[in-house]
């Protein structure tokens, strides 16, 4: 049953930096509002943002084995997303993994679990989104897998799917769905900036998106 | 019943910015340990220390539209408070509304709820007290009101009652009570800045507030 | 029952220093993955890297009175550990007891509770890793104790024994574990550097620690 | 600061027991889906159902010294409504205060914190909702207020306003809107009990509320 | 986007069977020590085990509209599973949305959220297990789908997939895996059976699964 | 490091039998407030009082190897507390171990984590205090220690400790101060009886414990 899966596809770079660059709250509406990870999930350090395709593992609570395993998979660019079986708040990963990871051009890590050595991480400038801080460490015994769907803060990753990440947490794009999203997410900043012009002139949103009926057919009553 | 109350009375500006300059936990001292929210509502970045009157918000779980309704009836100087009718993590509040909100002279937000957008919020100086960062969108379907009592993170909020936060939390501070509470916070600086300087000359709080005929009464050993 | 032990052996200075220079995932993983508190714990501010003796407080909840009292029993260079006798997120320790604390030499504060004042703390320099920041002020009306074991973040504590407080969170060394724990931690110190360059380099962890066959022996299949 | 307040209005005994009878759920739904505390509070044992008039109680965290003072405000068909002024799970109650709060004919307790001896209250009957079942003991040492208005479990409570709790939960409403919810509960138990008939029988709500055009409208497919 | 899947397959009612006879741990060691939703869903009341064909929902939170919908896609035997799509403890079923399910055959309610008339819904002997129990009510404003892939406290779900629950938590079995599981299962009832004889006789774990050379392997010591 | 110690003293049976029966909260009023186990550890059925000494397991996260390595050291009346070495919440024992345990004379378990097979072990009579129910299985890889101190929700507990546990919890019970603490808690059983039978008459706590006066002095107010 553990299992590392060799053949992933990825989609393209420029569509993945592109979605980066819209971001992850634009890239969640755009995509109707899914994708988004827990927001216990947080970021170790503040102000990094980053895109990438998804390099999967399902492991152990406890036992961070599979992380050297997965490190071998990573292209550049790749982007790993940990998921424990049981909840797990130890900390699987530190500075050695990640520069060993930085070393494969991995672009950051998303676990639903926890991480040490923060400190170091923030000055290598290799980010990571965790559920804990933790310098409890992990043990090498028990299999997991690799590049299989796993469940990850409450959203299914499938290997190659693009994981955008930034201060507002994490989402998740399907790879088949990555072009349409990032249409929809240009779109939708274009749209936005009109808006902020306006806004920051004073104008009411209950103005410029025309509200003031529809609260009323609602049943608002001002007094 | 959803409602907008707009004819609300506020404190006067010097009360709520000399509260403001007195801090949370002297605040909440001087009315007797009470108003402090809880503690699980942090700020989106550190350094801010503001102090307004509170527009208040009830929204349902995942449904922002009344921060539309809620921004018309700002005034300058004014924070808003919003609190979910349930427990909801949802990214309600953004940039745009910000943007909005700033134009209307708000000082800030405070939210039993989540928000997104942070690192725009952070540029532009728009600070946030809230219960999450969440990215996960809201919609605007439901109905809520603007200016009733509500309860934000574990404390009665009433429009017009002055809220002050800082890196410690929020405290409430009700309308009524604002001259006595700063007549108390100042009192309280004043007698703090001179223990300060006995403490920090080595000498002991046991000396300074006389505790130890009191331990030894209570029934303290020392061994 | 409620006591003062005053009589407290403590580690060489030197021993104290240098363990605090490995951090505290190094540390926890010198004496067999042990002694590192919940994760819960968090320090108030960044980069601070501390180490010292424990003085240990055992407070009810809602009452810091036996903060005076211990502040009397600090060594320079000791660290203050309370966990109070019921979980508790009130701010049991604000800027005039830091004031206190740093005249006598604490290098800091480890709190399974709240704390407050927290941007004056960190202007002052004193680092506190804490449950919660929070204004909720305490009472002194009921007796602890001083410098007894305790249970703190899930960790025993006795007045002497070692505390390393880092981005990481927090590691206890048992005082009489201290030299044989200093000596592991250098040499897993020395052991990293050398495995920090070849994954630099871009070697595989799965080929520097040889696990190729033993994955394999466990039923690890490519795909 | 601290006070105990004498004189509370109740509203009428049939109106509080009809409401009782009504239920949590169906009272909450009749004020328009307000007034239900937090889920985390949870009876003790299943089966009970009980409404009565608040006798409200404000306590330090760990001190249970006011429902000595509250009790004595008690009068027949009274629930007793305990708030912390910051959060705690301790025992503050066990069956020497039901025993004398049933003397006095309180109908149950609903605590925003912890109680004790729950087999003994089960055999006895006297039901509680609280957040925590906790042997931890508390002191008599700081007041608080009895009467005044509270935060339980996220709800404003004022004393004598009605309360109704069951397996569900509780819901508070208040004494001025006693009537009016009353009357709203009962037409709606009227109203869903010819629903229950139809679905029942095999009616789909969709017909019997004749849904499938809005939702339609509002974009669902079926593929 | 929002849209209702009518085509799914479900297993044999047989192997259905036979697979909730076989109970929630044993059918999850079965397939690897996969597939357990988390912890935190508990059932309603004790002695319920069911097993079923999943007809999934994905809800806004705090809107129950999906469920109307979804009830019109049960087949007898079906167990509904609602994840809503941001973390929520609202009560979004009850005694009448159960009575409508059981008309159509369903045999339980799995839901990530909350649930209310849990009184009414042991006595009519229907089975939920839930994040929590709630009477706070939810609206019929916003669409979500019904029979898409869900993610139900940490566990993929699709349409058609096999749910076995019992007092032990929930259990999700791919639905092309259901025979092999089967099998699985069953060998694992019947070698369990042998040991609980040889344990009931007091013959020690140690022996019957001959464990004493590998844990002195490992570096056991008796002391 | 890992190791299990053979030799543990314990408690004379009559004396742990007695504390048995005088339940968890006056034990732990017996010995000041102190030892109650946190009040998340919940048992798996209600009416189950037990008293024994301890049997302690320090394992690691989802690893149940030492369960099997500790019942082998039971002796007729003990109990097992299982601490894991991080938290986890996996179901480390079930009904095989239960059997196990049983046949050596066995009264229960304190697990600080998941426990599955409940239904079973409620009907074997097997009572647990666990921190979950969860199905999710563990390995058997990673060595941990039998008869070291643990710390077991918040407290130190050792080998040979008494442990008393009923409907309101766990608490434990240093050996050495068994009988003071048996003594205390007779002498407490005793005066309360009294107080109960003057409570049940009407009397007031206020008049019995003379609190009025004190009461004043501290500054309460009627109002």
């Amino acid at each position: 049953m553990p299992v590392v899966v060799q053949d992933v596809s990825r989609a393209s770079q420029d569509v993945i930096d592109r979605l980066g660059k819209a971001g992850v709250a634009t890239v969640h509406e755009a995509q109707g509002r899914t994708g988004c990870m827990a927001p216990y999930l947080r970021p170790i350090f503040r102000g990094a943002r980053i895109a990438g395709s998804a390099v999967t593992i399902s492991s152990p609570p406890g036992d961070n084995w599979m992380l050297h395993v997965a490190i071998e998979q990573l292209k550049k660019g790749d982007i790993i997303v940990l998921a424990p079986t049981s909840a797990c708040d130890d900390g699987y990963f530190g500075d050695l993994l990640a520069t060993s990871a930085m070393a494969r051009g991995c672009r950051g890590l998303i676990i639903d679990a926890g991480v040490r050595d923060v400190a170091d991480l923030e000055q290598m400038g290799f980010p990571v989104w965790s559920k804990a801080i933790s310098a409890q460490g992990t043990v090498k015994e028990t299999l997991g897998s690799v590049n299989i769907p796993v469940v990850c803060a409450g959203q299914i990753v499938n290997a190659g799917d693009i994981i955008v990440a930034d201060d507002d947490g994490v989402v998740v794009v399907k790879r088949e769905d990555a072009e349409t999203t990032l249409e929809n997410a240009e779109k939708r900043l274009d749209a936005e900036e009109a808006k902020r012009v306006r806004l920051a002139a004073g104008e009411l949103g209950l103005d410029i998106y025309d509200m003031r009926q529809r609260l009323a057919d609602k049943g608002l009553k001002y007094v």
